[in-house]
């Protein structure tokens, strides 16, 4: 920690925000871009030091590198249009009767320093300048990161990159505070009546115990924690049949993408009864000839290493070093029955293990959705006549999750405008909110309605003559 | 209550959800037209009741249903064109490299069963078909409706009329579920898993008592309890001068209305301590005018009598029967100095009081509005030239109200798309949602990604040749 008290950095946000909040959409495009700028000139450095920290393999971290840039260009782009701040004008009638009618115009506008906790499993991309620190600079609130302590000088650098962008562009240096803290800290930090949001991705445990506090507070303010999930994925008979080497060989690579380390996981997939013993020996097949690796800290493979012994017998992967960061896959075969009634195999377990349940009947599919919790994704496996013949599957399947998927796996997170990355608790604490694509800086704005106000002193987005030519909704009507 | 349990009506309410839940928008708009004539053909004794049961105005109620029947039809009409979907579509590329890009295509759908409780204050604009529920009924949501024991008639009479609609629509009766439940009932009612939001509309205790309680639900809900504010005015001193007759008497209208029982009741008033006699000999003169009316309840006139006793020597008002039900206006002046440290003076009292702060300089309106708490709304009279002069105010006085006036008075809401009725806690325990105005809807709904759906099983508002000629954004382009 600094020499300087949580509360003293909290009130030096606040004091930035007053700036920050306050500057343009174009001020705030090109900040983000001299963020690229910086990084860029760092790239070398950042991963070098990420590898170093994370064990995460070098091609890996430039891939997220890549994506992590990607991200900040496509925040910067796409706020220019000013589509994200839904202004709304329903103009006055003075004539109208028996009351005159006044001129109301709807603006979003940043809702105030913003706290983000990173996540160890995305040194970059969802980390120090990652989703929820990008979407919020974007919103044009300011920042109050906790850095990840698995990633502690990576995270120091990006900050750096950060710093660099903001006197380059003459902004507040206080729009992003960068803070090691301790436990205790944090929680003095997310209680500060001065925080506005809170954005959070990591493990249930982390992002429950920061939810709960939360509510302790005098003021409620919206916590957005990604806690991630299990990610089932479904496969219906006919599709099993026809695709049967595919899917197993699609299933394997994505359970072991990563080590497992992704919130997208699919750590659970149902199958028919009739066709487990084809694709179980598949499975097992594609699982051998996967070689041990690194997982992101010996705490993360430890963990990984005493939940799996917590399932018994497994159907593969036995016999793996217990005190090794490394981690080998594993899957339990159970039948849905022992699957609905064991509380232990609904859990995500951080690692390349997959529950692999077996059902008799696609009739039985609604009972099991009843039974899933609150996930990020769902994926159905289905030739497009078994869809068609069960469709009544699809509506239940949108209650549970966020995104829901008919083709691939649900590893590889796109960073566009449709993305929704987020799902019904326990996946995330709001799941009207997402955490990847643009839709994120949504969550870090809130509505003001201007009454009657002069011309002069309207933001330039609701002046009459929309000189900065936002889409806005007038009279009802979408306006271009 | 009825002879079922509470558990069992959630589950019917779930039940109906299933079948309304995937209604088109031109089922639901028909549905809510139909309610419109239903509430039409019951129009005169519905309130004759109302009278009998709130004390108010038959000339103020008729005003009521008209406000209740144009809100239902700007949802019935504005949901029609899908706007409010926010569909969201970015095609896929099968040759990007090196991963092929998958199609996304993004949907608000509705979140599930909602609870709303209902005010006292507007027995139908904001009660049985008021704004929440009607918002949730076009989402596509199942609404259970706690009835206020206020107007325990009145609201049967509406259900009567909500059920009529459902039947000649030919949707589930139990789209609508009205119950009368003790305290303890309505807590099991919001504690029920299968709960998914929850809309509510009345005081501090009972609003911030519901949502402390959904806290300790195992699955985190949204909560959008509107639980009212002190709405100040800040008159500036050129404005003053210029306009003090009429100011003195459109605040005095304003304080009145409704015997002071709007949740939009400006209680607070800040005016230059060298006009304070003036103004306040004119407020005075025209609250000697006002003539006693009855509460709404004689438990709300006692609340009002007893907390106005709090405020000891009052420079208006005093010696009213403390045992009726009728209320008379009052006033307490104090200087800003002793405002901002009496906790007491920053209260809402339910009735005609207003609390006239006085202040020595323009400069003192900064330190005010830090001392103010979240709002409704906050009004700013002055000249245009005073705006300009100190334009930082209306940056503050953003962060602390959800609608900044600039003219006229907080009463009357307009019920439109850029209305926004919400505000900082504790006016409101999610400054990002409006309980008023077409925005209203969003509160009930969540997103959906598809990820390479086939287009036979897509929503009509995400099929490529879009057959509704909903509004959506392609690619990050908004496409009419």
């Amino acid at each position: 920690m600094s020499k300087y008290s949580i509360s003293t950095m909290v009130e030096w946000s606040d004091k930035a925000f007053e700036r920050y909040g306050q500057s343009t959409i174009a001020t705030r495009s090109k900040f983000l871009l001299s963020i690229i700028e910086s990084l860029t000139d760092k790239k070398e450095i950042i991963i070098e030091v990420a590898v170093q920290e994370t064990h995460l393999p070098a091609v890996r971290l430039q891939n997220e590198f890549g994506r992590t840039v990607n991200q900040i260009k496509l925040f910067a782009t796409s706020i220019l249009n000013g589509t994200y701040l839904e202004a709304t004008i329903d103009p006055g009638d003075p004539h109208r009767q028996p009351f005159p009618k006044p001129d109301i115009r709807r603006l979003l506008i940043p809702i105030g320093p913003v706290v983000v906790f990173g996540a160890s499993n995305f040194p970059l991309a969802f980390s120090t300048i990652g989703g929820d620190a990008v979407s919020a600079l974007a919103a044009g609130c300011t920042v109050i990161y906790k850095s990840h302590p698995a990633h502690p000088q990576t995270s120091k650098l990006v900050f750096e990159a950060i710093s660099e962008a903001l006197k380059k562009n003459g902004l507040p240096l206080d729009t992003f505070i960068h803070l090691e803290l301790s436990n205790e800290e944090s929680q003095s930090l997310i209680m500060h009546p001065l925080v506005e949001a809170i954005g959070f991705t990591g493990s249930y445990t982390a992002g429950k115990l920061i939810y709960d506090l939360v509510q302790k507070r005098d003021k409620p303010i919206p916590v957005f924690a990604e806690m991630g999930s299990v990610n089932p994925i479904m496969v219906l008979v006919q599709k099993i049949r026809e695709d049967m080497e595919e899917l197993a060989s699609s299933y394997a690579s994505s359970l072991c993408l990563g080590v497992g380390q992704f919130c997208t996981n699919p750590g659970l997939i149902f199958i028919p009864e009739t066709e487990k013993e084809t694709f179980v020996a598949l499975l097992r097949e594609k699982l051998s000839a996967v070689t041990p690796q690194p997982m992101l800290t010996s705490q993360i493979a430890k963990d990984y290493h005493r939940k799996l012994s917590e399932f018994g017998k497994l159907d593969f992967g036995n016999g793996i070093s217990e005190v090794s960061i490394d981690a080998l896959p594993a899957i339990k075969v159970v039948d849905s029955d022992t699957w609905i009634n064991t509380p232990l195999y609904h859990q995500e377990v951080f690692g390349p293990f997959g529950m692999v349940v077996t059902y008799n009947s696609t009739d039985d599919l609604a009972d099991i959705t009843k039974h899933l919790e609150g996930q990020l994704t769902i994926t159905l496996w289905a030739t497009e006549e078994e869809l068609v013949q069960h469709k009544g599957i699809i509506h239940s399947l949108l209650r549970k999750c966020g995104r829901l998927l008919f083709k691939g796996v649900p590893t590889g997170v796109e960073v566009g405008h449709a993305m929704q990355h987020g799902g019904p608790f326990p996946a995330t604490t709001d799941s009207r909110s997402t955490s990847v694509g643009t839709f994120a800086i949504k969550r870090f704005l809130k509505p003001i309605a201007f009454q009657d106000c002069p011309e002069a002193l309207l933001p330039e987005e609701l002046k009459d003559d929309n000189p900065l030519k936002v889409v806005r909704m007038v009279d009802g009507e979408m306006n271009l």
